[in-house]
């Protein structure tokens, strides 16, 4: 079976989804089940014993065949991720750890330096360490040698839409990479998510899109088709790109034949 | 319900087949099947009365649910198209034909001086005429005054795998468009049908892709799940693509909060 | 020497300019003189022999080295184009014309059925006919069987800045063309000039993007040094893409060896 | 006057030239000449002092006008690039040292960690460091900030032609950036170079796409042109992108007008 491998866990989903950005907490918990995703990522500070209003976790631990997968999103050094992933694996018993780490509130772009820091010490912690970067071919390699369970690069800028621009270094990374790639971030449509699954990423992190729709449970069903044509795309073997057009029909001259 | 209508014709499928190139003919009808295609379109001269080993109007029309459209493919007239037309609709009782004039066999343009002459005359025969056209706004236009069916204007060159080349000027199309578009021609991989349906795309047509592809059958079942995909996703409502990045997780400073 | 030949006129530059929406004719004239131009085009309702301040011709004849082009803007059937260019002929005394017929104002997409019969008819009569087209290939080929000077496909809508996205099929005419191939609508910046003639194009016409510059005359010497260069650039050899990255810099361990 | 800036150091010209790749010396001396650069970056290996065959050295501090700029290319760790930066000035003279750090010969991606860490050193070490990195903003401000004279991210993979793969990203570098952003590796064509300028990159920096064209020192001044004509069009105010197109001719009825 085709299955997503990450650590000792194995998902039929190749769907992530983020829980950020949704109009409430009713809305996100619908689109997470029509997605049929079994991996959520949530920002460590949704785990709100406070307020209550607040809390997404609660109701994210009621849905059956979801685990959940913290962020330490809002950290901006190796120090602070640290500290917040071993607080959230602490309160959601998940071993997995989405490494966030953006020092600029207006891009949330990655920090590499920060981010290798501290994907190389929770990994030794014992986490499946789950590192969000920029599409740098010799940091996923690197993230890959100190032992994450996956690199997930940047398709374009976090909530902008800009899809896979980052294509040409995907492809590099996921040429070479040994672990998992998973596109996170930029993602704005089913087709992209398609796109990204065809060029032999293992998965991909949909949030913005979902969230912002129109009707986002619909468009999370959307993705989640998306995601298995683009697997089975992949796994069917593409055609080649060619230069010049190739004749599809028969171009003898059939009149003349028929007379 | 959300249907594909074609003159008095409707379709819960989006995904049109083309017939040609696949190694053999049951290799198609498997592909065929797997695509839940309802219309297919197939080449004048595969309607083979005498040479039964070239004949593929045979085995499809023993297949239930299918539309058959013949096509004029090797026509390099206007009065070649008509005449072949009317062989096609005698020989196969569609009221469908879908109109291909290209003069050049190096890359199958369509001609637009003799496909507007060809749709004209055949429109007022009563045909649902399909005309193949290069991503012309104007053009288009005055083939849905004529009476066409549909205007199928081509993503890049028949059997390149370029994909939406012309994606500029189909939405000018699909913007305009009283009647509905049809991407036919080009598309390479299921995440640019769907791309063709989150534009707005009313169907697309496949033939390359699928039966050039590794395993036909399981590619044709690849784009039948992406056109699926990204119908729904149009309908969901697809997020604004932005220039700069939006925060999609909170940012404030949760550590501090939590000591 | 490298010429721009159309008819039996030459030139040394391949830029020609559009004399619409610029703020002024002042402006207008110094951005001519800036890019080195010698073919303008103006519409034929500018040659105003009575409302002054709108006249364009009396200004542009008065400059040495330039000559003009007549175009039939505003034109949206072939008969109106023909009239027009024979009242342009009179008026201007140029062989040249620029056949523009666009229905629609929204976009200004040309009518590819009135074009050709306008540019059949105009060759007939002995004009340079210059027809502004789709990037389509058929109708490229069509329009240099039945005598015109040149094709003048559209890089994109016009006005719209989206550059030359309509490449894919430009490459196809310009391969194919035995006339030359200019591309005309669309250009927004220098590179995309550039662009444009490391295809192969002959020559670009620009107009919105000099005359809506925030300095129009800057920005015409912009696009002149662009079009040498990108011209320069075709001539000298463009390297191969290439899909892997290959050394530039020896890779051998050169300290192991200093020391 | 519109300088490039570099430390205390200003040029005229915007291109750099690498001399990696050109079929023998003299081939690379025409083109260094016939581009009018001022900048020109040498790999240590080549300073050589016992093969004169392979020493570019010697015939390049002929040149007048030309300051070298030696890189570390060959170094796969930040101590291997400040050894070789350190040997390299002793050599050269020169203040400037480009970091190269690529573990991995079949593409030279530039390592984020080694270069970080080498250019943190040299800056302190009194050098202008021009760094070879990834196109990715947050590395790019911490360079920066560590005192880095410009930072060079990269198009798309060295000699791989693939041109501006990365733009979205080089945007938001460009954006925050308060040193030079130097477009470095990928460009195949002056177009591309025009378009780095056009979107504000300071300079660029070309090997392969001259050193590997037909005739190099044309190609070098066709580079040269666009270059300055990009960032004319930079200086001068480019158009804005429209979603439709707006005329640029009268469309009123000039024919009805003229009767």
């Amino acid at each position: 079976m085709d299955l997503l491998q990450l650590g000792s866990y194995s998902f039929t989903s190749r769907l992530i989804l983020g829980t950020g950005k949704f109009s409430n907490a009713k809305v996100m918990l619908e689109a997470v089940r029509a997605s049929g995703t079994q991996l959520v990522t949530v920002a460590l500070r949704r785990f709100n014993r406070e307020q209550l209003e607040d809390d997404l976790f609660g109701p994210l631990k009621e849905l059956s065949g979801i685990t959940l997968m913290p962020n330490t999103s809002g950290a901006s050094t190796a120090a602070e991720a640290v500290r917040a992933a071993h607080i959230a694996r602490e309160l959601s018993g998940s071993p997995f750890i989405k490494v966030e780490i953006h020092p600029n509130p207006q891009h949330l772009m990655p920090d590499p330096i920060e981010t290798y820091e501290a994907a190389r010490i929770l990994a030794k912690d014992g986490f499946l360490v789950m590192p969000y970067i920029s599409a740098d071919p010799v940091l996923a390699k690197r993230l890959e040698d100190v032992g994450c369970a996956s690199v997930m690069p940047l398709g374009s800028a976090i909530g902008s839409g800009q899809g896979l621009a980052t294509a040409e270094m995907l492809n590099i990374i996921i040429r070479e990479s040994g672990i998992p790639v998973i596109v996170d971030a930029g993602l704005r449509s089913p087709s992209e998510a398609a796109a990204a699954m065809e060029m032999g990423c293992a998965a991909v992190l949909v949030n913005s899109a979902v969230a912002v729709a129109s009707n986002p449970p619909q468009m999370a069903e959307a993705f989640a088709g998306a995601v298995v044509a683009g697997r089975k795309g992949f796994n069917a073997g593409l055609m080649q790109k060619s230069g010049s057009a190739i004749a599809t029909s028969p171009l003898t001259s059939f009149l003349g034949a028929k007379a």
